[in-house]
């Protein structure tokens, strides 16, 4: 019931999200709103949050305006949204100013795009706490144990306003409650003030804690709502992502260990806050899951291994140190250690892949094995399988690339050449040390080997001569030595 | 001698370890007394402390009693342990009932099994506390931070009681001596009181804290001994379990630390309980030693390896990312990086196991080499051996499994596929890329492979091939876009 | 200019570094002062300090001293150093009075080797400070939370004076003004005093306090400088060495995050301070980066990876799981995942390097690629060659070592082996399962393997008689039993 209400009160809302600062002292190649965090640009968890309160903002946006636009193209929960340029920085007051024309709803929020902490459930009281008081406007606060290098908040007996810290006297520095950069006004009185104060300017850049003030100045009503600072941190450096980076990853585990699943080292695990994971899975150290891989229960993904989009079945064991991506693992198989599994490769049920194991773009049917030092690429193998050690397949000829099919119950031997394009038949074998250059029948025995000679005593007379010859030089050196001394 | 005085306090005490509970808030498929922690279950870790003290408690088992019984069953220190049913969980103070007929002693202690942390120091303390006191009862407390949860200790000027949580006025709820539920009797006092308290209760379920409130309001005399908070931490939450099974494993790092032993990333290592590391071995990043494993004086661990019941001895490199697993490294061997050592399998003095390698259920002779991808199953090769790089033993027919013996120093060439069965003779030698099917004799050469030939242009005249069928098709593809124009 | 004016002072300064302590308490086959803290051994860290202040100490030696002279002579920027010995451990006093006849100059800085985490920074205030005070002698404090084991400065309405601890009566135990090791005297005041005490003390041992303390008592004018705690910490335990090692760590990442380099996870990286990353570059998970490896910008370092004296240019990926050793990568190459680069190997331009790859003594030539579960050793290959999968350059023949050379433009078939010595002309092929013995001229195709047959039925058949043998036995074991049942 609450959530209607809140609902209720949010399609009364329009939103505008800030997002056209340069972010100079952010030391990147890309703008930092599409810095990722957890496996999402760091723009779309406050955007999520809206979403989260059926709020469909409009983004003002400037610097690297095409890429956070052909972000939100991507992604189809986010690519109805709106964009409107800022072409010149001149101030979050400037930038409301342009957007407000599409602003058609009784209150306006204004939000900066760099809060990824921020939750949709303080955003949603924050709105709510607006309506209902029937305030001209609130802002977000918050207590800072630090709060250099933000606005301030001050009130005294007298009068409320916001100071930028570089306005700050030294006594309204000591202000510890900052100007959070959440804004809700009345949409009427947010257009009264903006235009007066942009008036007043003319062409320099505005800010909207000047609109506040100026709504202040002439008594309009203000709401403080007090946010959690930890929620409401933004990122102007590099190493402030990397911190709330650090909160993201360690609130994401938490949730994942509500959920039952076991952790031998929280701390050095990395999930992306788009993967999902099965209750009574065990996740050991250093792992990496990452880009929509899900994982089912009772797995166990094995220390210093990396899934990114990979489908993880249930009672899979990924032993350490394997890679699994953009592939699929069915149910009860086994998979490492030192395994890596990609481009759209699927194991089924029960198979096993072992040591040193590379397979790429390749099926693999139920209760196949291929346990060692192998590479399998564009291949299809059926089920009950056994790849022998070493053995390769050779898919690429120099000029293109080709398949290999194994059907059922085939036995590879080991250290096997298999030149694409080939099959083999059903309940077939090969020999160890072959190369496969032609089509196995069924049930038949496909041997591609030379014959085995031994040279006997061989060695007993290469190392005879080995050491004769090591004589004739130590003798001849020393007879050069000997010459050399007589000169 | 202090130590004396404790034992002696203790051959007058029995002790109840309760191990009955269901533990509903813990998500996990088996009970949580049953949970690994640094390689221990969790109701191991309390029954160890009670080892030191030469204390044999009885343990009141219900929910999964038959895992706890073969849990004590597979470890000697343990098994003679005895367990004793309480069929419907009817709380503390019953499951002490039902444990009492076999209580002897002067002294009764009761303990909770999920208490990890409690040290045999604090415990023998808090026994020899209480006889030395001569009060009828002693019950553990500790200041709690944050006492949510915990049943308190409520002192006034005119009483004293325990008062669960659900049961706590506002004001008592502020109390943060909390209950640690650590509990010891006059043996005769308990069966006094606890009769009484059941005779009250009759088929409902009881808690001790009722006895030891009966008991107080008798005149009982109650002796209060503090432990530290962090001793006395249970378990409800599969989030508590990781807490503390971090404070574990800072201890054994730190425990080690101190016998000098030399970590390059401490925070990301994981040692169980039961190894052992000699003093002046280094642990890089990431390792994980578990399962037994021990390793001597000298040694060095690289990042990211993983031992798994292994022996290590003194002097051994074990290169990053290197696994090993039931199996024993002999002095001065050199493994990895990247080697998997399983399955039995033997390393002896100063051999040389590289990268991309497997060895499993084999041994391998001091001073023998197999630096690069190969795989040795079911192998014993003798010293001074070199295997060359590629080399795979073909160990499985598709039928059986077959060994392969190699003598002291023989050269097996790079690439080869050895057939098992197969003795490769002492001083003998295979050529490069030979597949070996049958033994080869002492100091010989055994080679088996295809001589081999160029044809001479072949690329030249495959390439013009393939341009022209190129441009073949290009022109075929013209002239059929020109017909479809036609049409 | 305020660097300047710190370099004047300097000028006037000699330094003493003591350095000839035992070390007893520190767990370790090196002394205290050789061990590696990120890649720097202990006492180099202050070393370094000193000579970004143009401080060419004089260090006084005894313990390991061979050890400390040997470190010294390795390093051009400190083998000019000289060092004194002092045979007898006798104390800070008496190690400063050997040291004394070597100072020519107005002051005399002493301090402890210990202290790696002081900074140029401070030590130049305190110098300044001094020089500018005209006190007779300044020295270091800091206020510690802790300081249990330090010496105190004490000072009370009608005197000052230095405590060790061990004198410290209990009022002065509760000070926690330490002296932290540092002192600057005016030099002819350090020799009066040092003689004077030195000639009270006789034979014994004498300590530095007792030469301030003796100055003081004779109304010598001291001037106390405080340093922060963190900086002036000595390691006298490995945990301590662990802590310290930790602090280091901590500020080389975040000196880098300051540089534009992102992490994934800061907390688990090593980078040893010798290091240099490029900004742009990203740094995944548990890398470990050492020994003078130098990273360019916009490169990507996937997760566990270790680069050990690498040379790593711009654009490089290097996929998780790899190791590069004394090698270089020129730009735009990939290498790995699970890739082994070492032993001067030398990747050009937009090489790929695969999975389970081991290059070592090799040269790649740009564009050429080895992806799959190959050893390429001692091996130059020329620009756009391709290394099927499972091909082993056979460099050892189990005598001696041999080159390969492949040419430009070549395909190298699928396991194959490359027997060296042997040479791959340009624009040529191999076939794949070839073992190449002999050259392989220009646009050719060399061939060296076996022409498969099938043996059909075979394994038909081969089934059929497994599966009779298997009934023989259980018919012939059916009979054993009969028969043993017949006695």
């Amino acid at each position: 019931m609450e959530k209607n209400e809140h609902n209720r009160f949010n399609s009364r809302v329009d939103a505008i999200v800030l997002a056209a600062g340069k972010s100079s002292r952010f030391k990147s190649a890309t703008s930092k709103l599409l810095f990722p965090l957890c496996g999402k640009p760091l723009i779309l968890h406050l955007l999520t949050s809206l979403k989260e309160l059926q709020l469909q903002p409009l983004l003002v946006t400037g610097h690297q305006e095409e890429n956070i636009r052909a972000l939100l193209d991507s992604d189809s929960s986010f690519s109805s949204l709106k964009t409107i340029t800022q072409l010149e920085q001149k101030g979050t007051g400037h930038a409301t100013l342009i957007a407000l024309p599409h602003i058609n709803n009784d209150f306006t929020l204004i939000i900066n795009g760099d809060m990824p902490l921020l939750s949709s459930k303080s955003l949603s009281q924050f709105i709510s706490n607006h309506v209902k008081s029937d305030s001209d406007m609130s802002i977000g606060t918050a207590i800072a144990s630090d709060p250099h290098s933000y606005g301030r908040l001050i009130k005294t007996d007298i009068s409320c306003y916001i100071q930028e810290e570089k306005n700050c006297s030294d006594e309204e520095k000591l202000c510890r409650t900052i100007n959070a950069g959440i804004y809700i006004f009345k949409t009427s009185i947010l257009k009264k003030y903006i235009n007066e104060v942009e008036h007043d300017i003319k062409s320099g850049e505005f800010f909207l804690p000047d609109v506040v003030n100026r709504a202040l100045n002439n008594n309009g009503s203000l709401q403080i709502f007090q946010f959690d600072f930890d929620e409401i941190k933004g990122i102007n450096r590099l190493s402030e992502a990397h911190e709330i980076q650090k909160i993201l990853r360690r609130k994401i585990i938490n949730h994942w260990i509500d959920q039952g699943v076991w952790f031998t080292q929280p701390e050095t695990v990395e999930i992306d806050i788009n993967c999902n994971i099965g209750s009574y899975t065990k996740i050991e150290a250093g792992v990496i899951i990452s880009n929509n891989t899900t994982i089912a229960q009772h797995a166990k993904i094995g220390a210093y291994s990396i899934l990114d989009h990979a489908q993880i079945d249930s009672d899979v064991q990924i032993l350490p140190h394997s890679i699994i991506k953009n592939s699929k693992i069915e149910a009860s198989a086994t998979v490492g250690p030192f395994a890596h599994i990609h481009t759209t490769s699927h194991l089924h049920k029960s198979t096993r892949i072992g040591n040193f194991v590379e397979v790429k773009k390749s099926s693999i049917g139920k209760q196949s094995k291929a346990k060692h030092l192998s590479y399998l690429g564009d291949t299809t193998i059926g089920s009950n399988v056994n790849i022998g050690a070493g053995t390769i397949t050779c898919n690429y000829d120099g000029f293109t690339k080709h398949k290999t099919i194994i059907y059922d119950n085939v036995s590879i031997g080991a250290q096997n050449a298999l030149v694409a394009p080939v099959t083999i038949q059903q309940g077939s074998m090969t020999a160890a040390g072959s190369t496969i250059t032609d089509d196995v029948p069924a049930e038949s025995l496909g041997i591609g080997r030379a014959r085995q000679v031994n040279k006997e005593n061989y060695v007993r007379l290469r190392k005879q001569k080995h050491r004769e010859e090591k004589e004739l030089i130590l003798t001849e050196t020393h007879q050069t030595t000997e010459k050399k001394t007589d000169v």
